[in-house]
């Protein structure tokens, strides 16, 4: 599909400088975009590579027209105003409601007439799935789940029973939601398995990366507010909270009864200990361990950055008897 | 069900405080419980929230009584005896045996008759399935395969050629069992992929979360002992030794050929290196990095605490220094 | 089978030592071999182990071979010469060329006669599997994918759409290629999901263990090189890029648009930042993170082995104060 960008301006609400009969068919970086393709500057390192562009036009803040060779879309947000523009050149694949012949879906089990369930799918008792929900090959539905309207979930996810989950929700191929939390009572002879009887709630607009585990309630449930963002291979513990529009990255992991506020940033491979909780704005920086309670918005940060192997040794070395050598002098 | 507070006493070998008579029908947490709901104490850290409760009745420890303001159960492993009750109000759900139509089951395999196999699964050759097991939709199960009385294997789990799984064995859902462990040969063209061997040898009431990965052996076998526990998003390589009643948390990677023993706690995101040994009786921090064999029973911790990133970064920038700080400081 | 030590000699281009009409009919560890097992020694801390082994034969390095009580057959890479012995002596499972009844493979999908389709598989539209594809239960192709010839790929993988795979690659179960990057946009509102247009690509001779991720590339492709392996639990961003027999070990991240060399060893756990590029033949020890480009070859950490809890804490506690008592000093 081709449009000029007088039409992308209006549409998306950006000012247009340059030629507004400028034709767009698609995007691309600022290093490959070409011929009819757009592209978008939002991180200031690539400020460089916008001066070299060859895009047909850029997406930019005000301000940095003076840096743009060719056409240009000013918006506010430009990464954002990128998105929309992405999706409207190049939409998603088509829904195409209907049931698969391959399908096992139990009687009591209610699915909309607008919603599309992939080869394979098997949907357990009292399940509902709402409208225009879209349910790829060989995903596991338990009993009593309910999928809000417009979600999307991918090939082979397993939503274990009881699970609740809002609309235009994404779940992408291997997600597991709802099994059982990690809870066992030490005892002389081994553990005892405690019943996990909570459930998984998900609210609306949340995306779930491949891989990932939301582990069921042991006794209340645990909730992932709406707007959350979770990455692939990600761990969320049974009675976790995780407020709105908070985002989790990679192999991040939140213990069982963790709280976490809302419009977090919890970096890849962060730890988030059990039983605390975590108020609304905090970053997190990738490889962190939370051990305490964070009450104070802001960035919180225990990791290194790599260093020579030599000279890391040689400090790591130093740090092992710190105490001993600090205690010594304070001695002196 | 609903039952009186004497008769779980007098079932679970508690000692009562309080009416006897009080009827109980689900659980509930110290904060959540109230009418019929009983709860229970097991970290002190919510003896504040005890004095509050409105649940039916608590479970604790003797001595605690005093701050119960509602009947009590005694125990001395309130947690343990917790999870049976628990257990007692809300039975897992029902074993139905029988083979669903879409299984794709091997002529040379054996399905004890009173097993569950739900639908999609595929079972391959001279794989044997003992009493009671329950198999969930879509599950992969290789050739030469056991599974031992009373197992339970979730939805999506694959079990690869020749593992062998005790008795009560839980597997959730995404596990990959006896998949080939990470060994390549390195040459000046590239890797040579060195074949993989051994099988998976699981011992009884292993738990194992959802998600994780156990790599069959080289050329011995991997080993998990018996009453070993272990979380979601698990790696544990190639010809691993597990010792029993070890648990092991969300994201802890166990590197080929290392040798975990008894009771031991590995924290989430704990990293063994490989060839090395733990003694029984280990507890290491979540997000440690064992590189050295332990043979010491206690308590091993490598990893910090988030700090504000401002002040982390000024200590990290001295650490990268310190060495030649210190040593400067020598020479004056 | 049985052979001779002097018929794997000539084969597999070693000098014998001893008696070459010794049998060999499998493989065994030095410890574990007897009886007409073949072992190998590769990694030095099991030389002790040599002299005591009751193998029928070592494969080992020249030089060595006056420890070997046995015979010998010396090599210049003993590892990789093991790995071919093995595979000779234990041969892959057989190939059985066909399609599963049960298999739904779309109409436009090219599937090579000698390709074998299991159980369950979904193959989408324009897909084409080349010769000799294995492909296991349960796998869903999406559409437009191409497998190159030779190539394995194991039950319940997830290959999304465009997904381009070459010749010889593995993939072990519960893989996924292809899902969405974790591309997001802030706004006050919330996120908006940016769509994730680019492809995956990977090369010939890959490796990808269980239930790991890649992640199709944002407007550019994800793109791994030939003969890189990579472990289990391993997260690819997107429009990340892997040079040629680079090795990722378990866990590891590697954050979007980030760009690694050839010949890398990435250890376990170990984080790359996004939007760096780290050179060829960079060794990076596990449960490190990376933040800033590396552009130099050799070996890089920034993790620490574990201590004693109670004597890493008190190092922990100096770190906290460690600018703050400098600076002091300084002062003084």
């Amino acid at each position: 599909m081709s449009v000029t960008l007088a039409e992308l301006a209006a549409r998306f609400g950006c000012e247009l400088r340059g030629n507004g009969d400028t034709l767009v068919d698609t995007v691309g970086t600022l290093e490959s975009a070409a011929g009819r393709a757009i592209s978008f500057l939002a991180n200031p390192r690539y400020r460089a590579a916008l001066r070299r562009t060859r895009a047909a036009a850029v997406i930019l803040k005000p301000g940095l027209e003076a840096d743009c060779p060719v056409a240009a879309l000013l918006a506010s947000n430009p990464y954002a105003t990128y998105a929309r523009i992405a999706r409207f050149l190049h939409p998603a694949p088509g829904h195409e409601p209907g049931i698969h012949p391959t399908a096992i879906i139990d009687d009591d089990a209610r699915v909309a007439a607008t919603a599309q369930i992939g080869a394979n799918v098997m949907i357990g008792s009292r399940t509902r799935i709402g409208d225009g929900v879209s349910i790829g090959p060989g995903v596991v539905v338990g009993e009593n789940v309910s999928i809000g309207a417009g979600s999307r979930v991918h090939a082979r996810v397993v939503i274990m029973d009881d699970t609740q989950i809002g609309e235009r929700c994404v779940l992408h191929p291997g997600v597991v939601l709802g099994a059982d939390g990690f809870g066992f009572a030490p005892e002389e002879a081994g553990w005892v398995a405690v019943p996990q009887l909570g459930k998984v709630v998900i609210g609306d607009d949340v995306s779930i990366g491949a891989n990932s585990a939301v582990d069921r309630g042991a006794i209340d449930d645990t909730v992932i507010e709406s707007a959350v963002i979770i990455d692939n291979l990600v761990q969320i513990g049974h009675n976790v909270h995780i407020g709105a529009q908070t985002a989790v990255a990679g192999f991040a992991g939140v213990a069982g009864s963790a709280r976490i506020g809302r419009r977090c940033l919890i970096g890849a491979a962060v730890l988030i200990n059990g039983h605390i909780s975590i108020c609304d704005d905090v970053f997190v920086t990738m490889h962190s361990t939370v051990l305490r309670s964070i009450d104070e918005p802001g960035k919180y940060s225990s990791s290194f950055d790599t260093d020579k192997a030599e000279h890391w040794g040689r400090n790591a070395a130093r740090f092992r008897r710190l105490n001993e050598q600090l205690r010594r002098r304070e001695k002196e």
